[in-house]
């Protein structure tokens, strides 16, 4: 229906990495543009495929977690999210942190959406899950580095939080919001 | 309606900043969680506030653009945004986005929602206006790093690029959801 915008890439004239560890892999490459222009230092943090899920239980509540966030500082709603290893499918990958970090389990399961962080400068896509009929299955079992608390939240309570900005995470509400515009 | 979930910041033992200019200031910090574990390095990217866009026409367009994104390495459909200077006001900052990238201008503003790129280790908010009405008051006056195509959609088609994942970038998706949530 709609024609895919024209592609005008840029070329790299040199690229460095100045780190290359988990959570901190950075280029910073000199390019130039199609229009000639160079830019001397452009960033780019590269990132595995992260995985998301909207969890939601045969009684119809949605599975959140809470944990301190320390980039903002602050500590608000959240989906269960997490990292997707190298050669690990990203549904299992969403099924196994669902697990992990909430103790649930079960239920129907389809990718739903998916999104960049940032295509200015992050390289990888976060993909969201729809669980729908989960129930707990488990205890949490988080890593030492997670501090994280659960909560089952009605449809009326996500949409509250969504409706005052308190689920801060914009890779988080994007999937609720598209959840909402299709679940009326 | 819903509490605020419970803050447990982590303490900061050490601290310090690998580089500081402009789209790579980055701290390293020793922290320590309230549980006592110490996690060793935490990376955080520090930007300053983002300003975006949804602008309508007064004949029911949205004011789009496309771009080469170099983090991702792809070009896609995205809401007008940019970056809020250090003492201007959000709403000044998104206006002058929108006139900078598109022409555009006038209308009928109010701030619709706001964001966190990731607030793991992003310290910034993105603020989405909501400008009802715009109309095309000038030429489009980009900065020499900027290739930007300007595309005027209808509803449709943004809901189809929508549903199909083509705005990929997560930042912009999450406010036009949340428009589609509220009007249908």
């Amino acid at each position: 229906m709609v024609k895919n915008p024209e592609h005008r890439a840029w070329q790299v004239l040199s690229s460095e990495y100045l780190g290359n560890q988990p959570w901190f892999t950075v280029r910073k490459e000199r390019v130039q543009l199609p229009t000639g222009v160079v830019v001397p230092e452009w960033y780019i943090f590269e990132f595995p495929r992260w995985v998301q899920v909207i969890a939601i239980t045969k009684d119809e509540k949605f599975v959140m977690i809470s944990q301190y966030r320390h980039g903002l500082g602050a500590t608000n709603y959240e989906l269960v999210a997490g990292v997707c290893e190298e050669n690990e499918d990203i549904e299992q990958a969403a099924r196994r942190e669902l697990l992990e970090e909430s103790g649930y389990g079960g239920g129907e399961w389809r990718e739903f959406m998916h999104a960049c962080p940032n295509p200015t400068n992050h390289n990888n896509i976060a993909y969201t899950f729809l669980a729908v009929g989960v129930e707990q299955v488990s205890e949490q079992n988080t890593e030492p580095s997670e501090d994280i608390d659960v909560h089952l939240l009605s449809r009326e309570e996500v949409r509250y939080l969504l409706d005052n900005n308190m689920i801060i995470h914009g890779l988080h509400s994007a999937p609720l919001w598209r959840w909402f515009a299709e679940n009326r």
